[in-house]
């Protein structure tokens, strides 16, 4: 008796555990220097506070939802959010209806605008940290793009040893961002080199460039910087194939063919990824899609005949030609995601098409998700 | 008597003109892509907008004055502030005592805080502009101090051929920021990029590589990321000479010697490089002072005996070693600008010391004055 009333008490404690408030509230990694707020918790809440002595209310709004702060006498307002998934997020302030970035933190393009960022400390946050090893160089490289008629530019991580190396060639991953990110979202908030520092120190990938370009691409005629998910006329793949290519080519110490490109985006730019190397099977060997497919949004059975111009028809061509056919997914994802992702990789097993499928646990269609897929896929790359 | 009346007639209308509010607002360009405000119009004046429906005041805080915008019936505030000065300036919302960057802008770092900048387009703005000229690349480098045991950024700008001529060897420039900015500000709102960019296209600068720290660095006993202009514990002179020189020399093609090193700054930068210079004449041939100097902040006459430890007691020993010793200063400078530089410059010529002297127009203590200086500088470097 004794000992059940011990386990009652233990599983009442360990009910009621989630319920009492975290008070160990630390300042985000992703602050300015010297910036005490916004703070997080160990439960993944945030804590933000700006002073606005003359504000009507203000308001914390990040996850979709809007957080009421309190104001104390000195003016200043303070307030928590709910628990957050593990990661990095966008999130701004609303004072008094004006929707601004907390001036707080450090400003990531996401969501059509620069804003604030927080991070929610990840249990294998290890696998993006800097660390002690020898570390890439990330370098703006900037063009102008004939096709679209402006200038352009990308990132292009290059791998510790590249600049002593220098009769060493290498492969190239180029690596693609989201709908309403840029060129920036990948070595920032991505994390894109520290993940390639860390797999190259510990031997678990091969060194490599990463390119790491803009996603929007417009004719003069059509000329949209700022357009949604799947505008048909999208020049990237014109861009990526005649220029950024033969630029990164002509730039840098590449494998310039197929065995040793490799193609990867996330969301939009898992769409679009996929897209360009269907139709470019002569100029690429591997594709990574995290939290995207070209049958995006629907989670209809795919017709094989008709979908990307019968490009997965001949699902015995496709194995063959692509060496790591990759797909990552996390399982908070929202809809469609789930559905047209499971969808699509149904059409791949009923093709007979070799792929790997990765489940980021407890992420959202958000940054970790894409962290982690990467750390996974770069793994694979280039292991011929 | 006509001809009398005309000329007053024309006078009249020259005084009344600037009067005339111009309404040529046009967006700025350091907005973020495909928003409309800021704009900026031809007198300089700058107009904000911001939805802000709940507000009771909404203010633009520009140059250390505030303006009051004023509400329309939708909830949106808009205002003017008078001319700004050509250049690029600093600036922030004010809603309801709340300071906030204008979700507008772009953002930079300055005044301690990243937050919006905006640009008032300047006459000679060809000598930063983005041309169809090759290109030189602005790298992010990390290494990691043992001397303030952190880990710490500098961006490298090599310059168009660097990545191919493999056998070439650069000369370096040394770049430094000033108070409350850091390693971000030259490659961003500096536009040293562009501005090298465009001189060695035009053969008026020599190729060269230009290294971009972090003048704060602190260390750990006195860990201070956002101290103030000549705190005495600074270790930035130990990080640039033991750790960022070296470093440099190692991972990139220099010619490590005095003769192709160069050091500069502006402001605290200024003052920084200059006892930096001083105490190391063995490792630079190459002074620039952009908006400063070490006798900051007095204008009192100096003593060589005693200042910056004598070093400039024996005039004919500095003139023989500083190849280039380089001083810049805008005319719209406030004090004790203009009267330290001056009494400086008093001494330099007292003691026999060839300076050049460079007058930026119609700026003040800001980045167009360092632009221009950089340009004009940078000419002068390394020639033979």
């Amino acid at each position: 008796m004794k000992h059940i009333k011990v386990i009652v008490a233990l599983i009442v404690l360990a009910v009621h555990m989630p319920c009492v408030a975290q008070t160990d509230y630390m300042p985000s990694e992703t602050n300015q220097p010297g910036k005490e707020f916004p703070k997080v918790n160990s439960e993944g809440r945030v804590r933000a506070s700006i002073l606005a002595p003359e504000a009507n209310k203000v308001q914390l709004d990040i996850g979709g939802v809007k957080y009421d702060l309190t104001k104390d006498s000195e003016g200043v307002w303070t307030g928590e959010s709910a628990p957050q998934d593990e990661g990095f997020h966008y999130y701004q302030l609303n004072i008094d209806g004006a929707s601004v970035p907390d001036p707080g933190t450090k400003y990531y393009y996401g969501a059509g605008r620069w804003g604030s960022g927080i991070e929610i400390p990840a249990k294998d946050r290890e696998i993006y940290a800097l660390k002690n090893v020898p570390h890439g160089r990330v370098s703006e490289q900037l063009y102008f793009s004939n096709i679209t008629q402006a200038w352009r530019r990308c990132f292009v991580y290059t791998p510790p040893g590249y600049n002593k190396n220098t009769d060493a060639q290498y492969p190239v991953l180029y690596l693609q961002h989201g709908s309403f990110e840029d060129e920036t979202g990948w070595a920032t908030q991505g994390k894109a080199n520290l993940i390639l520092d860390n797999l190259i120190a510990a031997d678990k990938a091969v060194p490599m460039i990463i390119v790491m370009d803009n996603g929007y691409a417009f004719k003069p005629q059509d000329n949209n910087s700022t357009g949604g998910n799947r505008r048909p006329q999208s020049a990237f793949e014109e861009v990526l194939i005649n220029e950024v290519i033969p630029m990164i080519d002509s730039e840098y110490r590449t494998h310039a063919n197929r065995e040793h490109r490799a193609i990867a985006g996330l969301s939009m730019g898992a769409n679009q990824t996929m897209r360009i190397i269907m139709n470019n099977l002569d100029k690429f060997a591997y594709y990574g899609g995290f939290s995207g497919t070209s049958n995006y949004p629907t989670s209809d059975k795919i017709d094989t005949k008709t979908f990307l111009n019968g490009a997965f028809d001949d699902g015995k061509a496709v194995d063959e030609k692509i060496k790591v056919f990759w797909l990552g997914l996390g399982t908070n994802e929202p809809d469609p995601f789930p559905g047209s992702v499971g969808a699509f990789r149904e059409m791949l097993i009923e093709q007979g098409i070799d792929h790997v499928y990765y489940e980021s646990p407890e992420t959202a269609h958000e940054w970790l998700t894409w962290r982690r897929s990467l750390y996974q896929y770069a793994q694979l790359l280039f292991q011929k």
